[in-house]
């Protein structure tokens, strides 16, 4: 099958990552406001897909529009709203134990699930840096006595100015280590995050592109749910590791700007 | 090989669990009491020899004072404490970044190390009830930047009158996931502790008994370091576990006056 620059499909929507392919930080990536800008021109629909479970879908929104990306509270889906959705779908009385900031309260709540500090139904983990010790023993009290145990994302590692500090994988492991049981994870690469997005999207898999710049979670989200993929190298993957990749992506670019070039020199949008 | 309740060797010394040996949360735990005293009226040298990182030697000799069951500080041998050893004899100028509560502390402080918030040559951690975001963030930067990565013990649960809630190896390994490195382990079942503890005793391997309950820390601790080992069923390991058990301990008792009595008849000390 032949990938690359030379042939580039018509899609007629788009999920596009945040964190290392529309900013670094609180830095705005090149290209990335005249990407979502070229967009919005040809009138694609797209959805800034994030595992951020931290964040409501108005702060995301406001802080694309602070870098003078153009963006609505609508234009966000969080690996929360696709946890809440999950958990409602499966039982829409359920009650939630949940560690997590912001955003994933927020999102359970909007869903009109019960948040509830016994007997829950289900023990959700998303990041949280007011973790305690007592917040952990709960939840492997509920997971052994039953509960069903979800995390909005397994990252390891978030980037920070510091250095890389403990993602929301890597606070799920005391839970998963201390218990033995393994929860859902919902956000990307999970297939769970991309077929609720399509779905909010109102597109299929196959009129949609994913762009990311994280191989394992942005590019193998695409990969496993059989949405094609552009890769940036804007941000955790660098190109050097391009040749190692085991699967590739459909498509890949240094930065944003050779994505818009690529489909004016097309005009087949 | 000949093993269980016919031939009991004449051993000089004894390492003895605590927690599931010698009692269970705060209740004396049946003929605990008797055996030690046993030890003592034969002027047989003994160690209880505990994972438990938290607790200063003082704060557990006064707990089993407080069950009748003898014991001076000079009897408790801690993961804390062989922690320290293990940093004083690789580099006793060496700084460290401590996650534990105030046994690890104590113990650091006693071999003389130094316990900082920057630029650490190692990252200790050990069960900290008091842990934050800001602690594992630390850890974890830390470690990436070279720190040597220690962990008191790698017990998963605690048993406390709710269930089992998080121990030690399960906090730990939000850095082992976070940054891709495992930390050296020190407490049961490691040799690392096995042997302070039988040069603190005084004795070689084939002239002491390790006592416990618990055949994944206590029992594998004796059979990875080449020490005899009495298994009871009075704490973790239930008795139905037994013949699954892959290796078995070199005696096996309902509880510790099954011990005593079989002594008694041989009479051999």
């Amino acid at each position: 099958m032949k990938r690359g620059f030379l042939i580039v499909k018509d899609y007629q929507g788009y999920l596009i990552d945040l964190d290392g392919t529309m900013y670094q930080g609180n830095e705005r990536i090149h290209a990335a406001k005249e990407f979502v800008e070229f967009l919005k021109d040809k009138g694609l629909p797209h959805l800034f897909l994030t595992n951020n479970s931290s964040k409501t879908q108005l702060e995301i929104a406001n802080k694309l529009n602070e870098m003078d990306i153009p963006a609505t509270e609508n234009h966000i889906f969080t690996s929360s709203m696709a946890t809440a959705s999950y958990i409602a779908a499966k039982n829409q009385d359920g009650c939630v134990f949940v560690i997590g900031e912001g955003g994933l309260h927020e999102a359970l709540l909007s869903k009109g699930l019960v948040i509830t500090d016994e007997n829950p139904d289900f023990v959700v983990i998303g990041i949280d840096r007011e973790i305690t010790y007592e917040k952990l023993a709960k939840a492997c009290l509920f997971v052994r006595n039953g509960a069903e145990f979800l995390s909005t994302n397994s990252d390891i590692a978030i980037p920070t100015e510091r250095g890389l500090v403990p993602g929301n994988g890597a606070l799920t492991s005391v839970i998963t280590v201390s218990t033995g049981v393994e929860p859902v994870f919902i956000g990307k690469p999970e297939p769970i995050i991309m077929e609720q997005a399509l779905q909010t999207l109102g597109l299929s898999k196959d009129e949609t592109l994913m762009v990311g710049d994280n191989y394992h979670t942005d590019i193998m989200a695409g990969i496993q749910a059989g949405v094609d993929t552009l890769m940036v190298f804007t941000g955790v993957t660098p190109f050097e590791d391009f040749p190692t990749l085991p699967t590739k992506p459909t498509y890949h670019v240094r930065d944003l700007s050779e994505w818009i070039k690529k489909k004016l020199s097309n005009q087949t949008d």
